[in-house]
């Protein structure tokens, strides 16, 4: 059979558009597994991204209609689409960021937030009226193509994408796949009835839904359970609904090591090298790097170095804690307060603990991936503790660039402590004491015991090829419809 | 068969001991479902009650050794364990009331909060050390019984009772009720491995465990399934466990009708009639009584009043909110904290929709239980909102002595609206637009509509009487052991 060509669907797409300094548009290359492995699916099938106009410049850019970008190695088509910027905005940060996003993140402190209202049903209003022109930009796109295209449509932004496209062409092949957690089915039960449902059912408008871990399939399918007109198979991980059977699978996204190994080789990321080495001075390196985003366990991290250092007096002035976050939706106020509060901490701590020529945490909130790949070169114990996560990539980046044996620290209740976790030291991210132990042992380990761990994380990155995300969901989708 | 004596286990016992303004020491009767039910039970079955002493006073007379409290109606043994103040601070706040109720309310925000460290360590110690001494009390008073008792083990604080009394008397005849929620699988999952083996196993060495919803029962059973060694049954609700079948059963708690229409009669409360129909002066009344507890949702409910204000004008001057709230726990920041927050949300409403003569909304922050029942009897609208709540016997109560046909607003997630649910009007908890329409849609309901409402919650509470919750645990435990 020859392969169909592709249709992804995303908010955010494979590259930004931006003003620079000079008040040049600019091209931002978008990173991470999602574009990676689509970008790979669209050059080898052939097809088309379909995503967000997300900045003055993108919707500028839109407006002259297709975007192709053969010079930037992208050989496949662009479409973004233009929306109002308040509706865009509500759809964005109204629901998608702090309803949905809280929402798989378990972010909400119950007792006060979230408060649904008017605003609320506004804003989902919006959300509504974004997916269907996704909906709709997706058929026609597809009715143009020589044959009819397999649609992998990504995350939450897009939750009702699904059964929209489905009403408007019954017979399409269409996957979801949720890059977030899924929340259980209680917290689910926090939206109000209508827009959990409309939820459900629009994610089951997919032939084949996918998911980073086992964990947030259960979940899925737990919160189903209670949707009218669907009945769930536990144990063979499907639902019915509307006369079909919707397979909910584990996809785990990978990345590619060879192409970060390139990027690696490059002049910025060799400076970076030498300054992260300079500030150093010869101490061990216990590394972090996120999105500064509150899941991220950001805040818990600086206090686990702070009681590792009281509790492990001896690592005084022999380690320091370099923290590199790049800035995430500063839009929302509950943003800004939690890095407000990291960034107390970390003073706090330096205060407390530092010691003349030695300040022991340095927290830098800034994009600077060069610096991030350098550090990863060099890192001793990488520390990735999120509250919860789909599944962090870091945890898999850190592995594949480190030279020097260094330990992973990872978070139980991360995707991907699925694939990693027996090579990793685990931690519950909420047991601040569990953690500073966790540094200290990876710190003590013995070298053949760290290098034995960090050749088998190496191995799992081989198995799961990045690749293989979008092979088995298209596998998984021809088998659903023969 | 004769019914076999009963030894009830619970933290709070079903009196406390307080001295007076005069110095003199008083007994005060607990009140609630668990007290009226296992009363009666010890009364009909004979047998001893075993609670912590957890007042100055309550360790004063708990020195004295076995109390008997005839004349206060209380015709069995009642014994008080003391602690040392310190440990038993660690073993009920820090652990049961920060930790385990928080936990089964979904009550943190995980970005920042649980923080477990070794604090955390040491004060689980002294929960188990509670625990230990409860499990070596029963155990010995069961041996001093002229046959083997039925053990009624209660709620969250004595989780590790049953299956530290099972090592010590390994036939014993052992329940476990759960007043609370409990957490959903994931969200149980913020524990610590060790602290969350321990809690299940520790429920596991009953006989029979009990819930107050279905919805706690599920939850109970998925989380079970991450405990090593145990097999879950999810559709016979059972755990194998160590070579017995645990059933996991719901047994919905309840009030006496008869029994508080008797405390209405009273002086102090056809008194505080008379206070309250002053206040109304006329208006229409909403109410609230709650514990003053952050899982109660009373912020949004004033929220919602505000908002019920705002849409639909016509009900200004004509209704009054009066909000009960009995002061709990105030030794908990949060607590205190969100009680703030409450006040402020009042002020503001009042200011902002007050006119001379009329304030909206009276929050009332004290232990006044005469005024309670008189305002039972006389609402048109009784909210009963919680975030998630394991019963709600306000939602029981209440009806139980309205004569006005009266309308209940219910949160979907009490465990009352179980049994209730189809009769009240069914709120989302986090939906404030959504409640303030359900309190026009009360107060605007035709008179014939709000009896046959009224009517079937009556007819609702006489179905399941209190005396059954007792009785059907009991007849649970006899069958496994048959």
């Amino acid at each position: 059979v020859e392969q169909r060509q592709i249709i992804v669907a995303s908010n955010r797409g494979p590259v930004s558009f931006a003003r620079n300094e000079a008040g040049q548009i600019e091209i931002r290359r978008g990173m991470g597994g999602l574009v990676t492995a689509l970008t790979a699916a669209l050059e080898l099938c052939g097809g088309l991204w379909v995503a967000s106009a997300m900045s003055e410049e993108d919707r500028e850019r839109a407006a002259r209609g297709r975007i192709e970008l053969p010079g930037e190695g992208l050989e496949f088509g662009l479409r973004y689409l233009s929306f109002d910027p308040a509706a865009f905005d509500r759809f964005y940060n109204g629901i998608s960021n702090r309803i949905l996003w809280f929402l798989h993140h378990y972010l909400w402190e119950t007792a006060t937030m979230p408060r649904f209202d008017h605003d609320t049903g506004r804003a989902w209003e919006d959300y509504r009226e974004v997916n269907e022109k996704f909906a709709a930009a997706l058929a026609e796109e597809g009715d143009s193509m020589r044959s009819p295209p397999a649609y992998l449509v990504q995350d939450y932004h897009l939750s009702l994408v699904p059964a929209m496209l489905r009403r408007r062409r019954p017979g399409a092949h269409i996957t979801h796949f949720s890059h977030t957690p899924f929340a259980g089915p209680n917290y689910f039960r926090i939206l109000p009835r209508p827009i959990r449902e409309e939820l459900l059912a629009g994610l089951l408008g997919a032939d084949v839904l996918g998911f980073q871990s086992s964990a947030w399939v259960e979940n899925f399918l737990l919160s189903c359970r209670s949707l009218p007109g669907a009945r769930v198979d536990l144990r063979r991980r499907s639902v019915a609904w509307e006369g079909r059977r919707v397979p909910v699978r584990v996809y785990p996204i990978s990345i590619d090591p060879e192409q970060l190994k390139e990027e690696a080789r490059s002049a910025a990321v060799q400076a970076a090298r030498r300054r992260v080495t300079d500030w150093l001075g010869g101490a061990r390196l216990v590394l972090r790097v996120d999105r500064a985003e509150p899941s991220k366990n950001i805040l818990r991290g600086f206090l686990a170095f702070g009681a590792f250092l009281r509790r492990y007096p001896q690592w005084r002035r022999r380690v320091r804690f370099l923290a590199l976050a790049n800035p995430t939706r500063s839009a929302l106020p509950e943003y800004r307060d939690y890095l407000d509060r990291c960034r107390d901490e970390v003073g706090r701590l330096n205060r407390e603990l530092g010691e003349p020529g030695w300040e022991p945490i340095e927290f830098s909130l800034k994009d600077d991936h060069p610096r991030a790949l350098a550090a990863y070169e060099l890192y001793d114990v990488l520390v990735v503790n999120p509250v919860i996560d789909g599944m962090n990539l870091v945890a898999k980046e850190g592995p594949a660039l480190n030279r020097t044996g260094g330990v992973l620290i990872l978070s139980e209740n991360a995707g991907a402590y699925d694939e990693l976790g027996k090579y990793a030291l685990g931690v519950n991210p909420f047991d601040v004491d569990a953690t500073a132990d966790a540094i200290a042992a990876a710190l003590d380990m013995a070298p053949d015991e760290r290098a034995r761990r960090a050749r088998n994380l190496r191995a799992a990155l081989r198995r799961n090829r990045v690749d293989r995300w979008v092979t088995s969901q298209l596998k998984d989708l021809e088998r659903v419809h023969s």
